[in-house]
């Protein structure tokens, strides 16, 4: 921060009570932004007693705010649509006399077409845990004067050292596993005393956290995985910062963030923010309540903070250009300001791609959450996408259920029909695992058929997919009780036993698993059918759930047929005519062998195939 | 039908291929009808070839159809608004000369303010089978020419005799019990050998099956039961018709029905109908498909077929002043035909209730069949009501099942959070059974005290109360394999062991449970909230479930505790603030006991409470 921040101390002795600019946030900003509107948080012991002034052609001086911690003054800016970048001194004066100042940024936009793409279901996804993947820096792993200052790998709960070095040393190994963006849990500076690791507590929100990297190396890094091909999706959190946040022990104003008499934890029921039945003491706990008691839930009625984070979060895209944001725990936030904040980013980036984390329990709960007014009477929460996870449920049901009326296959099948709720369900991100729960692999029973089903469906299925670190190495683990969920992938440290970025590393059962991703993942990649085609499934029969992917003007259509059942069978095909058409013989895309009568084909026990029609 | 058809065979003894008239249906109309038209379909032998000609001031001849089946005319009339009511003669010639002719009456409408009220939240319904409830008329058991010849009340798949004179012999029981509306299986003639009592193979859509009745019977019982403050539902079937109808053996035309190369019966699975990845295939199996081999499937695109359902639909609303239709098998009809039909029956009977059949597996299933627009994307339905199974099978695993995030009482909980999907909760039919699946009290296993909470949430949630006869005492028995869920009331035949619609022929829990029903059925008869109030429902803790009824504007509040758990608890009611207000005492519904703190509110095991508050 040093090199923004010039401090003066002009009549220092002749005042005892001299006033230290600390911050000024957001610290630059952009002319030509759609929003002329600029609010500025400055901190500073009493900076609320000082005159604010500044003259820059462009930029209009519109209010200046004191709240009820005199360490605060929010600036109201107006930024015309013909201001030109360039510098200019905020001045904090007294009597007419400067007392500091802060020399501000306005820069121009950067124009270029690798920079806000939008994730689409064109996309693979792959999720990580920077402090669990790759060690590119070990001389970031402890930095001095931070509140953790262990590293220990023999604990899920301590730092292990993984950093964003790491992840640009890993683009070309994720390029060549067919992903095509990266989701990496949240990277600002999470100064806190436990459990620093996972991101979710920030105590700053312009900071890299320097066990990490630098703001730098994470432009670095968005611009680096842009060159090869890769996007890059930002994690962030409105609901609720660290404990440990600079501005959480000295608050601009006591309801900077939703207080309580007591301790007061949210439900986790997202059902009072839909239920036309609510109660409003059940709103009030669902969104007020704190996720856990190192988390500090932000107020968002506050207009404060509905600035404070709507401009931390542009700042971010269009300082480091990145594709997509995904929003945590989204359904605990404030409906309205969300919806605002959507409007708000849309109108900024029209190509940034957003979806919510929204780990609820049924289609009609997510679609709830999905903008376009399909299923919410009125009210457009205007997100585009969230994370489903009640897909995720019933993939893993149709691989470890029992066929019945509405179970095995069946939940699959008509899970999937409920997505007229959505607007568009192409935008919903479909994953099988994610930090926050147990392993693919281990949820299966470590059964490499049912991997290869589960896998094929996540990358044939409508949406776009996410897969989770390690799970092309077939990691494993519980989500309780020791946290191994989160383990380090293979490899990603310096004198690793076994290095399994590479196939040498991984054993011929990981091989295996890796081949089957990487082949159907990079054949998806030259599929418009299986990117953004549209779907048609037909009520599963004899134990066997067929599907198509297909483009309504013509192109390759792609058959998959999953058999969950323990013995082969023969699928007899005449009732598809209205997808296979003259279609009269296929590619089995995963073993490239080629079907030469398609009136009948066989299925092997718990298999699924995919096959290219022609 | 002899009454109204006057054969004429005017030189019969010269032209050997006379015409003989059957049938002309509607058989009569009403002036006044809010549609003008009117299409009456013609049968009788080579009835093609004669002219038709009509002569009445106020009614036009617009055409007469001929189709592919010569013994079939189809004439639409259009009747003026100003027409009068009165008798004439539509007249069939050859050459100029009379062959037949008919007197068709058109009426005056019926005005009375108890036809036609409406079923809505504020009714208790009572579903019967009139074959297996009361039996009032032993002359009619078993009529000389009909299919089935037998009565044998020892299995349940023959006729046992009941009849609508036996319903109207105990009107005064059922209002009694709190009852305000009935709903029988369907009484129009099942003339088929097999099966023939339960009403849904309809062989002529305008006759009261003789073994229940005739015509003036079911009108009389439809006036008697207004008398008493009982409204009356009549089950409709669109899907089918029994192979043994009339026009079944000699069709109009071929598409007449839903026509397959060989029996194809439909998948019974909803989800085509509303998946927007279905297959035209799915959709056709699932609507054209019969739904067993003895009741074949109309074809609703048939226009004929519309203006025959739907006229004959009308003309018993019209003609017998009923207050409710209820739909059967509402999913397998064709979607565009069911929304004309709700939009003209509406259009003549504004105040008629109508629910459709859904017994589907999702609230949004649900929904998607319902009226509105909420979640179908652009159609439609104009469906405003559909019996609630999804809320029924939440019920039982409140009842039956253990808590936990999404089972026991939460899935309770959440699955009434999803009225939001409906554009109106409060018009669905909520229920615990019906003829089609096992009765409530064995599905509890015969617990008196779920059986308490049962019937308690299912008169106190919002929507349409519904029990099936012999609730009330405690009838049991499991849908499969032996059909005894339709046994016989017991004290509706001459000659009973015990008279069950009697105290006195009631064993003791028999009548606890009649009078747990009737204490809350009259209870609520006189409470709006409870009525048509408003719900509040709480997130479930510890155990325990609170909901209100109430009325935003004031009024009583009625307050439901639902402890499913096998011990008692102490419920702290603070966080009920928002609609317990300054109440301070309640008086409990069921025991009539005041509660004079609320502060604390002790809940006995395995038991919900219903207070109403002071």
């Amino acid at each position: 921060m040093k090199k923004f921040i010039i401090l003066f101390f002009l009549g220092l002795s002749l005042n005892t009570w001299a006033q230290q600019l600390e911050r000024v946030e957001p610290m630059s900003w952009w002319v030509g932004m759609k929003n002329p509107k600029l609010q500025l948080l400055v901190h500073g012991n009493n900076i609320a007693t000082l005159e604010v002034q500044l003259s820059y052609p462009g930029v209009k001086l519109v209010q200046v705010h004191k709240v009820e911690n005199p360490n605060y003054l929010f600036i109201d800016l107006e930024i015309a649509n013909d201001a030109i970048a360039g510098k200019f001194p905020i001045l904090f004066t007294k009597g007419g006399k400067k007392q500091a100042q802060y020399i501000y940024e306005l820069k121009n936009r950067t124009q270029s077409i690798s920079r806000v793409q939008g994730v689409s279901n064109k996309d693979l996804i792959y999720l990580l845990m920077p402090d669990r993947f790759s060690n590119g820096d070990p001389k970031n792993d402890v930095i001095k004067g931070m509140k953790e200052t262990q590293l220990n790998r023999d604990s899920m709960y301590y730092r292990h050292g993984g950093d964003i070095q790491g992840v640009i040393n890993k683009l070309d190994y994720l390029k060549d596993l067919g992903v095509t963006a990266i989701w990496m849990t949240p990277e600002i500076e999470n100064d806190m005393p436990l459990a620093s690791y996972h991101g979710y507590a920030a105590t700053d929100h312009y900071k890299i956290d320097p066990r990490y990297g630098t703001l730098e190396l994470y432009k670095t890094y968005v611009d680096k995985a842009h060159e090869k091909g890769l996007k890059v999706i930002k994690d962030i959190v409105h609901n609720h910062m660290g404990t440990g946040h600079w501005f959480f022990n000295d608050m601009p104003m006591k309801d900077w963030v939703n207080q309580w008499p007591a301790y007061t934890q949210t439900s986790y029921r997202d059902e009072p923010v839909m239920d036309p039945h609510a109660s409003k003491a059940d709103q009030k706990k669902m969104l007020d309540g704190w996720f856990v008691p190192s988390m500090s839930d932000f107020n968002q009625r506050n207009p404060y903070v509905q600035n404070y984070l709507t401009q931390n979060h542009i700042w971010w895209v269009e300082y480091a250009g990145i594709d997509g944001l995904r929003l945590d725990t989204y359904p605990y936030n404030d409906p309205d300001y969300m919806r605002d904040w959507a409007v708000k980013i849309k109108a900024e980036f029209p190509t940034l791609s957003i979806f919510g984390e929204t780990l609820v329990n049924s289609v009609a709960a997510q679609a709830a959450f999905t903008g376009g007014n399909t299923v919410s009477r009125g009210f457009d929460t205007e997100l585009p996408g969230i994370t489903d996870a009640v897909l995720k449920n019933a993939i893993y049901e149709a691989l470890n259920g029992k066929s019945g009326w509405t179970d095995g296959i069946f939940r699959l099948y008509s899970t999937l029909a409920q997505d007229f709720l959505y607007q568009n369900a192409d935008r919903n991100v479909i994953f099988m695992d994610n930090h926050d729960m147990s392993r693919f692999y281990s949820m299966i029973n470590e059964d490499i058929y049912k991997y290869k089903s589960g896998m094929a469906l996540l990358l044939t299925l409508r949406g776009i997919p996410q897969i989770y670190y390690g799970t092309e190495i077939l990691m494993k683990n519980y989500s309780n009780p020791d946290g191994l969920v989160r383990s380090d992938f293979p490899g990603g440290w310096a004198k690793a036993k076994s290095d399994k970025f590479t196939a040498a590393g991984r054993s011929s059962a990981e091989n295996e698993a890796w081949n089957f991703i990487r082949t159907l993942a990079n054949y998806r990649k030259n599929s418009p059918a299986l990117q953004s085609g549209k779907m048609m499934q037909y009520v599963p029969e004899n134990g066997i759930y067929t599907y198509f992917r297909y483009l309504p003007q013509g192109g390759k259509t792609v058959m998959i047929i999953i058999n969950t059942e323990d013995q082969a069978k023969s699928l007899e095909t005449s009732r598809f005519e209205e997808r296979m058409g003259q279609a009269n013989s296929a590619i089995n895309v995963l073993t490239n062998e080629k079907i030469n009568s398609l009136k009948t084909i066989s299925v092997p026990a718990k298999t699924t195939l995919v096959l290219e029609l022609n």
